[in-house]
């Protein structure tokens, strides 16, 4: 069955990328001069040392680990993606004429364009109807398999937001960055007393990150709890989180 | 040795806690009654789910799990404590005549008050000469024990930016918060290319929680690399993160 999942890379600080500067010129090599740069490479370092992202991009090398066994296990379960506007705009240029992904693409875009096809079985459409409506399309096209939420973190808000998310693996790469920008924010439309609740479904230890896997349980109620003294705690929010070990 | 450690729970947004609304009475019924109580209750169940945890406050029941063990390690090792003024504020009452600690415990605040000595082995001694004064003095009283930041976060920012603190654990409780207090941020002085480099240590995945232990590795310039076009990366910023798994 089609689940819609994401995977994204963050520093332990939650930060995906450096800060934005608006100054800074919108073109790839601007991009990499800016601040956003040296964040985001920071974070995403793991899946550039592994072989199967560098096979992807059609590049030599690699390391041959577990890391690597997630890039293609990530890969191979997607069937399809979506994609904000911003990651698109970032990516055209470098991903080339054979985009890594090798499957339908659907970018969420205010600007209507024609489908972009290009080799490999990668193709570029933009839906201008909001991120609802290119979940459905992708599930569509995804042949069964996954529908991937590609990036970047504004995309994957609205997703998580709408309910639609079923999985969501987290890589923590070891660093603060202190300043950047967030995976994520007040753009889940959360008050102060409810709460998106996860269960741990794997957790893979490498020594240059760590891969949390959670499948999303859905919006829930928090609740204060007697902390303890009454013996038994008061109303849990969940049942699977008071499972023995 | 004495090592600086801090154990933190966050939600895997990085919220220790809910908003702070000033607004609050600055009592313990009113903190209760206020938007951070809910976050803070969601993130630090699994430590009140926990027998050593009900034990340190004199409290019955609980899970001996995995989970039990880390609170028990975590209070066994620590010879001294450093807190911050809003946390002791908030723990004074309901930690009553034998606090939790069992141990000395040096307030950073900017209000003098004479030494409060309770039972089972916890004194509370005010520094108001900023918190590297309070770790000298926490590493003198930790008898070759480690010195643990107890928090809140501004202390914990506070200790990592001045380069003082050796480990790092961080409970992951598996909820999106959305908004609320975050436990890393812009505190930590870091620019756009620079980070705090951490190295993992332990990963202990539990069903309501994943415990993340880092070494402190040090404060270390981001570097782009030329990802993976060139077959070997440029300039690692971090030995350890090439290892091979």
């Amino acid at each position: 069955m089609t689940q819609v999942t994401a995977q994204m890379s963050m520093s332990l600080d939650g930060f995906y990328t450096g800060p934005r500067d608006p100054r800074t010129p919108q073109d790839m090599s601007g991009w990499m001069r800016g601040p956003e740069a040296p964040g985001f490479f920071r974070v995403t370092r793991w899946a550039v040392d592994a072989a199967a992202w560098r096979e992807r991009q059609g590049f030599a090398g690699g390391e041959r680990s577990v890391d690597s066994e997630i890039v293609e296990e990530t890969f191979a379960a997607a069937g399809a993606y979506v994609m904000g506007r911003r990651m698109f705009d970032a990516g055209e240029v470098p991903w080339g004429e054979e985009p890594p992904f090798r499957a339908p693409v659907f970018v969420v875009t205010h600007r209507p364009r024609a489908v972009l096809e290009r080799r490999g079985g990668t193709s570029f459409t933009f839906v201008t109807e909001g991120p609802e409506r290119a979940v459905e399309l992708a599930r569509d096209a995804a042949g069964g398999k996954n529908v991937a939420v590609a990036g970047g973190g504004e995309l994957l808000r609205q997703v998580l937001a709408a309910g639609l998310l079923d999985q969501l693996e987290v890589h923590i790469a070891p660093v603060l960055l202190g300043e950047g920008q967030r995976l994520f924010g007040p753009g889940l439309g959360l008050g102060a007393d409810d709460g998106i609740e996860l269960v741990p479904d794997r957790v893979v230890d490498a020594p240059g990150v760590t891969h949390l896997r959670y499948r999303v349980a859905g919006r829930s109620k928090l609740v204060l709890d007697d902390r303890g003294a009454g013996g038994d705690l008061v109303a849990p929010a969940q049942p699977e989180q008071r499972s023995a070990l």
